[in-house]
């Protein structure tokens, strides 16, 4: 008796003999191949489909004659009339096994294809969402053996998904009978399965085959800006990206004062809360605007962000945030419904993961940054900082991750800066300021000229010159300190002093001018002395917040530096490591992650194992809390000078020199104005 | 070496040794003894108090030496300053044993204690609620081993009470930081436990040991009515009972009215789903406040109810109940919160049973008169008639349980009966008519004597006669019939045919004048032939019903009939059987079960295995669907007739014999007037 076709499916290389006949579907399912499906094969969702390779193949020790498969049935005959089918593919559940063949199944047939990041990394996402569709065909009712029509939708995943248990979302059930009878007892389901329930759970369904997409939202909820990407949870691709500023802003710039004002205001913490979850609303609504999707189709949601506004948006008290011991009402990751927070641009039913807290000042974000960049799986050690009002900071090799977060302030994002303003066209985001001259040389967001290229008035003129954004004020103190304009204590010198009418005085101190609009009707566009102590807080207080995870792990140097968030992208790493932002280490070291929060936010929404692996990895992460720690402060008075009073940066010394200049008029400092050089 | 001591509990007779010095409420656990505690032994709850039994116990083969167990000990004699102990009562966690001991467990320290019904039967409920209270002392946050203060909350559960993972109500974690700050970080949490979840749930939670009591609501949620009995859910006492109208009347009297106006007015659904909440909050808030207790306490509510008022309470349109094949859109039993409902008055986080539904036009209340009578472990057959607006009807025993509803609309309840009211003071609820003066005498609502005893007018003078209730009108219509005053096919005859000027013509037909209350300023109280023939579609409704099930079972007679419903409990069952209401047998074998679906609500509502047995009892039941059976059609012709035209109610004639009576004057009756004996 001659042996059953061989079948021989690739990528994946599982082979195994099956009967003649066999649907390539039911033998892919039966290797445990990844080939996708949502009518369970009855040739309609066409997402099964498979390109048959036809000829001579030495490495699988197979020859493929062109009646391997079934001829074309009906069903696909259809199909390509109506749909169009590419060349060389079949519908997996139609063709059938006749003779040894190998079948390719392309990515977009695969449940479990890989999405490449939009970031710079090369690193994927693999697709493996927590919903998924079930066509199914449901019994009619019939009155003699009474049962309702959920419970017939329940035989049905029984009898045609194997799936012998489901819970119902309460809010999915009103509308089931509707849609039962639109479709004619034949619809598609939308199951959610995660490890906070037993079993899947019932969020959507649909008449017929549906096949409007399934999305999600993965969404950044920071301080001053909610980002959010719309994701088909299909495919993986992002469909809209868009951010909208956080409307509690109102109630305070930073984390602290929000706490702050919700323990002076009763009620105060309900209102933050509100007015928060309506912003989601509105960015879901205009994502799925963008997207041209509906909003129902919009099934879970992925939130991640720092402690405070994670309890904000939780509807909990944050007060407890605001005084040691800085207690979490809870550290674990949550499961949530759009109802159970009230969002109403999204169906009731949709389900929302919250990522786990680290610590009651290292939230959910720093875990997104975690699964996303992986310190945990370093080889060399790595120091990842995540810059925004609050710098999330992690530092680990495979041997041991450490977490803290530091309050750096606003600063960094151009905010309490006399000139500043958000990154947005006409901001200066890049200057230089020639060392002899002492003149400067900048560029603004939205034009790629330099101001003194020819064709940047010209271009510029539409937006103007309207201030300076968080990558302008680093490079602004840098290039001042650089060009011997700013002294290492951060005291800017005066005309005198420098040579130079740029830096003018102001009340007692001076400012440095880069650019007078006034004539055009502008601002005139400076920077003080009070920016420059604005600045010093910030990269001290970041400064610290590493060096002392450095001091926790026992090292002074790290391997390599990561900037996330979205400005840590824009941030130019020799500047910052003239600020003295972050530790010394070759230039070629520090790279940027982009929001390495949101992408960690967008794994999390499209591989449910990643969700199961961060649980675990923040659990291991060993949390340092800088607010009680004496060392930080002393980091902190430490790092205030530019770059630093104490710790010697030698990679920095081998490409930029330090002009070693005092400004300091007082006679209590050590010896400035005998080594000024000016 | 001498053996450790022997420790008998009594009632239940679990023995066994423990070492000296192990205390009586570690012996009873390792035992499995049902012994309460709250507080996990530390002497606070006073929930295991034991009764410690001395002297010489032959049955047990022991003597109980006075020094068997323990001094008093400092936490007793507190304990007794302070609340006080009962005579010869101990803390179970607090004596410990000495020597060879008989310790009684009263009903008030068992978990699993039996409550009476208030009810007419013997029958018990036992104790074992869903929700249970959990005493823990909860470790403080600690920054460098920084936790959220629920995952802390979780670790105690573990730690103390053995409980080794819970989910969380969404609603009760916003509230869980001040209970715990409150509380001195010591809390009572209550947790809840159902089928329908892998895992505990916590609920509630309260600072410090929470001695408020736990509450529960099991509704009746009828057409008309929707009745409720607030329950202390340690104890199983009735605590307040209460009902109120159901405000959906106004959309239409009967379930198949209330159906039309869903499907006529678009959003009309919404709009008695949203009445129906209300009323439920009303009432949920008045039972509380005659309880003395806040609704914060009221934790649990059951809810049965036919399966229109189910969906609309469920926020389903009901529209598929309304036609064939009467599809529900579940069957299940439901586990929901509150807050899923929107109602208002209990807490969000209060956990919601529903029962399972037995048919389309079968529902929960039946299925909670099923778990109260329980027709399957009967071993003689039973009939059980629930009145009401829609008669829910089971017939079984220990073979087969078979069970169908019948719409005999609300006449029943003294609606569209001419002179017809609620059961109120003032109402005539029963009536006698004499057979040969055609004279009535009757009682009203309110007085105990009859119209012809000395001081019945007196009595009466208040509230007046002011219509005739429900079981009123039935007796009225028996007595008519019995006194010939009505004939077989339910004609009353005029004065000439009867002798008597209280029978007067209305119209085309006559009336019988029962009271004419005008000269007081009161109605004429009266019975028309349209009163009649609405009496007669009712009880022909429910006869049908009935006789379905019994064709179906294949028998001709019933060895006993129960009466379920409130107003069931006030029929009068030989004048139920007169006017054929209910299958022919003696009439000592016609009981009354009260508000049978309340009970069921009760029952529910204390016991989780009783959930578990309903759920599994609905499934065996067979569903007869009387909308669609053709003979249901020539049952209900046939039962018009009174009492009924063929079947021939052997065991009514023992104790009445009806006059053969015609009252019908044209010519297409068989041979009325030769027969009229008046």
């Amino acid at each position: 008796m001659a042996q059953d076709p061989l079948v021989i499916f690739t990528p994946s290389g599982k082979r195994g003999r099956f009967p003649v006949g066999t649907p390539v579907l039911t033998a892919a399912r039966q290797l445990g191949v990844d080939l996708d499906s949502v009518c369970g094969g009855r040739g309609i969702c066409s997402k099964c489909q498979i390109t048959p390779a036809y000829g001579d193949f030495p490495k699988h020790g197979v020859s493929v004659a062109e009646d391997a498969l079934s001829d074309w049935n009906d069903v696909e005959a259809r199909y390509d009339r109506v749909r169009g089918l590419k060349s060389g593919r079949r519908l997996g559940c139609q063709a059938s096994v006749l003779r040894d063949v190998v079948i390719d199944v392309p990515a977009e047939s695969q449940v479990h294809r890989q999405v490449v990041r939009k970031a710079a990394t090369a690193r994927v996402i693999e697709m493996d969402p927590a919903t998924r569709l079930y066509y199914i065909e449901v019994e009619e009712p019939d009155m003699h053996e009474p049962t309702g029509d959920l419970e017939r939708v329940k035989r049905a995943l029984k009898a045609q998904w194997d799936i012998p248990e489901i819970s119902t979302e309460f809010s999915t059930l009103a509308g089931l009978q509707p849609v039962l009878r639109k479709g004619g007892w034949k619809i598609t389901v939308a199951l959610h399965k995660s490890d906070h329930a037993a079993v899947p759970r019932l969020i959507s369904a649909w008449p017929g085959l549906h096949e409007g997409g399934l999305f999600g939202l993965a969404i950044d909820l920071g301080s001053t800006t909610i980002a959010a990407h719309l994701t088909n949870l299909e495919t993986g691709e992002v469909k809209a990206s868009s951010g909208i500023m956080n409307p509690q802003i109102r109630f305070g710039e930073d984390l602290m004062s929000r706490v702050s004002y919700a323990m002076m205001n009763p009620g105060g913490d309900v209102e933050m809360t509100r007015v928060v979850r309506e912003a989601i609303d509105t960015l879901a609504s205009e994502l799925a605007k963008e997207a041209g999707i509906a909003p129902s189709l919009i099934l879970e949601t992925v939130f991640v962000c720092n402690p405070v506004m994670h309890h904000l948006l939780l509807g909990i008290d944050p007060v407890e945030l605001g005084q040691a011991p800085f207690a979490l009402a809870t550290s674990n990751a949550l499961s949530l419904t759009a109802r159970d927070l009230d969002l109403t641009t999204l169906p009731a039913s949709a389900q929302i993961y919250v990522l786990p807290c680290i610590a009651g000042h290292v939230g959910a974000d720093a875990a997104a940054v975690a699964l996303s960049e992986e310190p945990g799986k370093s080889n060399d050690l790595v120091l990842i900082v995540d810059v925004g009002t609050n710098a999330e900071i992690l530092l680990g090799d495979k041997t041991r991750v450490l977490a803290c977060s530091s309050p750096t302030g606003p600063a960094f994002e151009g905010a309490q800066i006399s000139s500043g303003q958000r990154a947005a066209p006409g901001a200066i985001d890049a200057i230089r300021i020639d060392p002899e001259t002492k003149e400067p040389r900048f560029r603004v967001i939205g034009c790629d000229k330099w101001s003194d290229e020819d064709g940047f008035w010209e271009e510029t003129a539409a937006t103007g010159i309207t201030g300076i954004c968080g990558s302008g004020i680093i490079e602004a103190v840098a290039e001042l300190r650089t060009a011997g304009l700013l002294d290492p204590s951060g005291l800017i010198g005066g005309p005198a002093q420098t040579g130079t009418e740029r830096c003018f005085p102001e009340g007692r101190t001076h400012s440095y001018l880069i650019h007078d609009a006034t004539e055009d009707g502008g601002p005139r566009i400076t920077v003080t002395q009070g920016d420059i102590r604005a600045i010093q807080l910030a990269k001290s207080a970041l400064y610290a917040g590493a060096r002392l995870l450095m001091d926790t792990r026992g090292v002074d140097t790290v391997d390599r530096v990561v900037l996330a968030g979205a400005f840590g992208a824009h941030i130019s790493p020799k500047h910052a490591m003239v600020l003295g932002m972050i530790p010394d280490v070759p230039l070629d070291k520090v790279t940027s992650a982009g929001n390495a929060a949101g992408t960690g936010a967008r794994i999390a929404l499209c591989n449910l194992a990643a969700r199961r692996e961060i649980e675990r990895v923040v659990k291991e992460i060993t949390k340092v809390e800088t607010a009680i720690e004496p060392r930080f402060q002393e980091h902190f008075v430490n790092a205030n000078a530019i770059p630093h009073a104490t710790d010697p940066f030698p990679e920095l010394k081998k490409i930029v020199t330090l002009p070693n200049v005092s400004f300091n008029t007082s006679g209590d400092d050590r010896g400035g104005r005998r080594r000024r050089r000016s």
